[in-house]
């Protein structure tokens, strides 16, 4: 099988989610990195490179560059896909410009700085006719597909409550001033868009509940908190959630949790039967039961659904972790576009893609909007 | 020490509050149950209190009864003080009676049907010069007690979030229609007073975050849920709550979380430490800090403040339960009582008062008030 | 019901385990702390008892005295039962005068300080015709009785490994040497016998394993441990096990094991199923199978056996502890006591007796005598 | 930086772990796979070799094919060097050869067949002056490493006590009668060598022992069972051991522990602080301490030790898994590697060695040894 050409916008010496991307990539073998432009520095994009070991001719001064000299090389030679890493505002002009150009796309999430620029991208997408993943990661957990499986199946009955929580710690104190890179743009509206938090995580939580239960949040009320000082955004939010079922619950959120590391997590209930999962102990699914006892499911354990035991890499007791589900929206994307070049068709594959990037950029908007009057609902 | 004698009224055969009263009242020794009108049927009081190895003459046909005769005997014999286990329309009446005849009094939670009776209860109580305690049982955990000094110490620094739940699973079915006592009273407004889960569990949640934080709820937006078929309670809650200091959080509580068994939780986070606590592991306090690892803390372990470990009674790793924390209500009460018995004063003795009680009320009339304006921000 | 009547030997101010009894035996409402020897010193024993509401007059200045002035009272007055919790050399000497008195007995464990006096003393139980009960309190866990009603009931299968630990670390530095009373005379021989945490703990290891099993250990081969400076006694061990029907496994047992509380733990794998269940998390029983996920069972959860159900005090999710462990074999030795007082028959009930003292001594004597001989195998 | 160039020999289609050292090789992008001889099956090879994305030429027949053609290639082109992930009895041969032709390599545990063959090995490495890594994976792990920095800083004092197990289910049916591949090579001595569980898992288990505590194990009494039908090596071990320092401890392996999938656990009780380490929950270490509360560190968490956070590659919270950790092996192995490449001298890098491989081999022939004389000891 060959492997899939990778190229890389943003993810220079220094960032964290653009190691992620590389190692998620890599991980099941089916994808080359062959380029980037790693910085809009031109020499920190192009030192990055040669540290990842990529010809010096393909290490790209910029994005825009990269996307017109790729296209120039001959088909078996340049990049298959862009993988784009940049802060929020810069995911949208590569984006366009990769999909215009010819270039599939794998875009970090929030989708877009603004839901006119993520329907604009959905637009673009269309007529470009080429594949376009979001990177919501924790959908690629076996324990989230399970989950999943479980309430399409009918297994949890009509669902009644949700209960979300995504908590961080990290920003508790004013690290932004102590030059702290990933948090000096976090809080930047002009680089992170109208949502801090709600962008940088509360987008998860909300990619995860209409994920795991198939249904669509409604209405939101949302009381969000800016405790750093000197913050404009949010970095922590509390929410009320409707869902279009008649379900209620909550959405937590937080950076400011002081001591929290990256505790997302979920309950949903049913009339039947009710699912829990932590992402810091994510081979775990905990299920509860009308006549039975609590029962927890492991990846590749007794019991599961197809969903869940196709993407478990090894065996049970074996942990995988943060990098594994991460890969997993590789793997899928890769095998859809691998269908492509080979004119193969090919059932649904499933991974995130411009729907839920648009979702994520209307649940900012109404969370946003709903804080502004005072935690009333607001449609999303 | 002679031990204080205790009537109680409800509580007859197959009451599940009454034989924890019971239980959590012997454990330390302290306490006799000397009397009893443990049921609205005189044949029923009469039996219950003879299978409690009661002296047939002070099994009593009604609590009227009960506290006429009982103030007719001498000072050495008669009761000290009444324990009200009666469904919440049942409390107020019996409370008012047992005060006024000379009696103290300890009442289970909600202290009344109404927020009008509270009000009036403390001004008997104060005319009384009488003892009267609540049992918000969860106050009397060592975690908790440990937690709650930790805050007010200092360690946690100025609050910033809290997330609260209480998860019930009982009523997820309609067992109220299969005969199920205990659910009967719960659903019915003349019995229950205007809040359902959130008079039964919400005021546990909402007493639980005041006294741990020693921070009184200033505003609540409440969403209720009414799930189980032909209720006109709730059976469910999710709340958005501000603090009077600038915190923020949720309150999350339902008795349709299929498969929940009691599981209230709590977590507080402020700008130096936060700390988190689980009802069904209560033996544990997890607590997070700005440079440390998590610690967490045991009844009876290491780097305890005296509060908690004043009220420990075993060794650690030997666990304490549902009983003995509901024992320390008890403990406390009947030290304060053994004190007023023999004319000495006392320092304030920790134990839940009318104040809570009445806060309680605040509560659940807030939370209905802002339901029926469709979550709107109300004051408590 | 009459409460039985209950006289304490031992157990004065400041004793754990005396207390741990009183608590224990109370909690039911069954019992009736009547009399007591409490202290081998006459004073401290007057002053235990007034402190205990006790009736001067039956506070006694030693047991002779004790059993002496109780056989002397009406029957109507006098104690049914002597409950002895002394260190362990005055285990049998009151015992069996308090036998041969007509009195029933409930005695702390190891029964007794030498293999030959448990011996001499079943028989004197027998000739007397009182019952004897041995507080190995952690039989008395809801989770223990399903553990074992699921083996009896074959669910697991023949059974082929077990994995038994119980780590205490209170004495990792020498607390002996501090004056610590609870230290001290355990790890004295002439108060402990020739087991040190063998006596303390070890016995409690080995019985929940044979109780849980329904299997004897057959023998064991035992590497113990001294490493507290001077002591002679052993505070660790390690053990290798075989069962009577071919099962092999562990027991690891340890009072040095800095920081650990009191984890009791055990592991049971059959050929189709296995159990786990640890004493600081009493309230779960974690179940493996071949083909279906693990299952946590809980108290009054779904899916119990009777066995563990009737013995659930309060409702699922409410944890109860070590005091309503221990306080299931006051239960149930007293409904035994009950019946007979009433010369009724009654279906043999579930509480340790004179064979699981004999059982614990042998397994001290085979694992001095197993280390004594470099761990080679000793039959029990 | 340019990357590593490895051959890989076993490791075909539906191979467990040979997937495992690919993906483990690639998470960090520094290493690229160029050739294999997958199978002694040629035809297996080189379809293997292809799906793999490798170039047909360099999918070879068998591995001295492999070796010998590589050997010819230029120095810029050939590989660097050999991963063996064939069963135990093709590890020898092949690592031998390699080494001799020039060849580094990388090779599953247990190290050989036979102890001899381990010790001729450790000879012919010396010789060749080329490196040489054993993937005893589970020491790559953040946590592991954390705490054996505790130990070698001496924050637990001196060993006292040491509980280690490991313990799958996944022999617990006789699944080598049903074509289940990984069982069948396993329980045959010819390819197993004559430990069974002691080979596969119990090495593992020794050999993180002695890294995590800086000590040697010097003696055992190991008593197996050989539980599953026609068994002739051992699927379960039941094991005392003495440390060189007078520490005592069990070692607790099993293959038929029923429901178990991966359960590797450690705990190390010093005289003034102890850790606790559980495979699959490989994010988290339990700490213990004289004074203070229980302590949990996380990679990347807060009071970590150098060595912990280096090789952590994702923010705290964000789990790493069995991947990440065998991963680690390989990370380590390929910096020194480079520095070898580059004539570049460089500090002691950790990886395992063919001592480890010896000390394992050693440790299976010492517990073969102690099971066939009745579980005596025996000096490893």
């Amino acid at each position: 099988m060959k492997k899939i050409k990778m190229g890389m916008i943003g993810g220079g010496i220094g960032s964290f989610i653009g190691d992620v991307h590389r190692k998620a990539a890599s991980i099941d073998g089916m994808i080359e990195l062959v380029c980037g432009a790693f910085s809009s520095n031109p020499k920190t994009s192009i030192e990055s490179g040669k540290k990842l070991g990529i010809s010096e001719n393909r290490c790209y001064a910029n994005y825009t560059e990269m996307i017109q000299k790729e296209k120039e090389l001959p088909t078996e030679e340049r990049m298959d896909f862009v993988a784009i890493v940049t802060p929020n505002h810069m995911h949208f002009p590569p984006a366009k410009l990769a999909l215009q150009s010819g270039f599939h796309v794998v875009c970090d999430k929030p989708v877009t700085l603004t839901l006119e620029e993520a329907i604009e991208l959905e637009q673009v997408i269309t007529e470009s006719g080429k594949l376009f993943a979001l990177t919501h990661n924790y959908t690629g957990h076996p324990m989230v597909k399970q989950a999943k499986a479980m309430i399409e199946n009918g297994d949890l009955g009509n669902i009644r409550k949700i209960q979300v929580q995504y908590l961080q710690g990290w920003l508790a104190t004013s690290v932004e001033k102590t030059g702290q890179k990933q948090a000096a743009w976090r809080i930047d509206p002009k680089k992170s868009g109208i949502g801090g938090a709600l962008g940088d995580i509360g987008t998860h939580a909300e990619n995860l509940t209409e994920y795991i239960t198939g249904l669509k949040i409604k209405e939101i009320a949302a009381d969000l908190g800016r405790f750093g000082e000197g913050r404009t955004l949010d970095d922590d939010g509390n929410m009320l959630i409707r869902m279009e079922n008649g379900a209620k619950g909550t959405i937590s959120i937080s950076q400011i949790a002081l001591g929290e590391e990256n505790n997302l997590a979920i309950k949903v209930y049913g009339e039947k039967g009710a699912i829990e999962w932590h992402q810091e102990q994510p081979n775990e699914l905990i299920t509860r039961w009308l006549n039975e006892p609590k029962k927890i499911y492991t990846p590749n354990g007794n019991g599961l659904y197809p969903q869940a035991l196709e993407i478990s890499r090894i065996p049970a007791g074996h942990p995988e972790g943060y990098l594994e589900a991460f890969a997993t929206i590789y793997k899928n994307f890769t095998k859809h576009l691998t269908a492509v070049n080979n004119h193969q068709s090919l059932e649904k594959i499933d991974y995130p893609t411009i729907q839920d990037g648009i979702r994520g950029m209307k649940f900012i908007y109404a969370a946003v909007n709903s804080d502004q009057n005072n935690a009333s609902w607001v449609q999303i």
